[in-house]
């Protein structure tokens, strides 16, 4: 069992979502980026990064934004969905971006594992969105 | 100058948005960040701390949030709305709600220092939302 | 297999260090990182909260710190050991305090859990640190 | 007068180091992040970008590295040694890294300004570690 699903079995709250559906987003989130942390320097490690300078800024940003979702979304006592539903809207669209571009190098395997990374968080943020309607 | 200012002077781009109004947003990001990592450390230092618990939630919050804007809209060139306006509206909700709660311990300083920083990024975040429509 | 691990052999590019022992060290990172936003908010909502004062502040130092060593080594390719070695013991000295605070509050099934994750994250830095030297 | 210091006057705490030095340690390493993550946008728009690499590199571990090293130092109420010196010095070793760097292309105006704000925070570290002494 994943540290983020641990954690929230172990903390004495009621949560107004599904445990495994937040954990489920919490791990893709972190996963996400790792995935993008590491393609970023994969990317620059490229002979024609010239060619990688988008996929390199995209990655930059979907790690800014999925690290900040993850931390908010850790904190789910205080739920306020005028703060939490805009950010996961802004990180399905990063990831989303990360994961189109991504898959046009999907021939390099950094970027094929990365798009799948983006994919994941793509649709379990999109799942959490749904899901706090 | 800022180095923020300076930066942006700096880098050989176009942009699409006035150079001030992107340098004072920059700031008062970052001027947030650091006014709410310092001000839950005030909370926490406070006999009161049950008192402060909501405000040491929303401060972490904003600064998960402020941090990765910044990030974020100091990356132009590829400038993507579909990514930058619900962050930014995420930004403005945070720094909003933080600010609130900050107001309403104003007779502690630090909190009414950083009310003030808030809203100051509250309301550089709207002026670039409304610049980028 | 971990994305952490995925990415690390997915890119082209020859470590100087143990492909499973990096990916060891990302995950545990990765994994403390979470533990200890979780085990923030979880102290926060503990009645008793003037006694989890500590455990707050040392989890939210052990956050800033795990989650740029992480980004560190995960740049492995101009691996330069004056920055690397001192952040990695930051960090071991980071989650030792915090592990060491979490256990000592290791009746709150949060705390016991996040004190593993410490433990862990600890341990694998030293074994990096050891490799490395 | 700066968030940073307004903040550190009006926390009620004693803290062991001169409020000045803390304040302006802080500005320089807010400044030194935002001007490390302007500078990787500026170097991602350069024709040459192959030659920007290594000063990517750098600037995204120093990015990581302020951040935290902002972060932790603003937490002065249970300062420990153990943490605070290792990662100050991981932090002077990556400012100065960085500041050579961009020094090399201090012919582009962005790696100019940058590397004048990685000096200043390398040297406000310095300070800080004597300080501390």
């Amino acid at each position: 069992m994943s540290y983020a699903r641990q954690m929230l079995d172990a903390c004495p709250r009621v949560l107004n979502i599904d445990t495994g559906l937040l954990a489920a987003t919490l791990e893709a989130l972190n996963d996400c980026t790792q995935a993008c942390v590491a393609d970023t320097d994969c990317d620059l490690g490229e002979q024609n990064v010239i060619e990688m300078v988008t996929c390199i800024r995209l990655c930059l940003d979907c790690v800014d934004i999925c690290a900040a979702t993850a931390g908010v979304i850790s904190r789910q006592t205080d739920y306020d969905a005028t703060v939490v539903r805009p950010l996961l809207e802004a990180c399905v669209a990063s990831c989303k971006s990360c994961g189109d571009e991504c898959e046009r190098h999907a021939h390099m395997p950094h970027c094929r594992v990365c798009a799948e990374a983006c994919r994941r968080c793509e649709q379990a943020c999109r799942d959490l969105l749904d899901a706090t309607k």
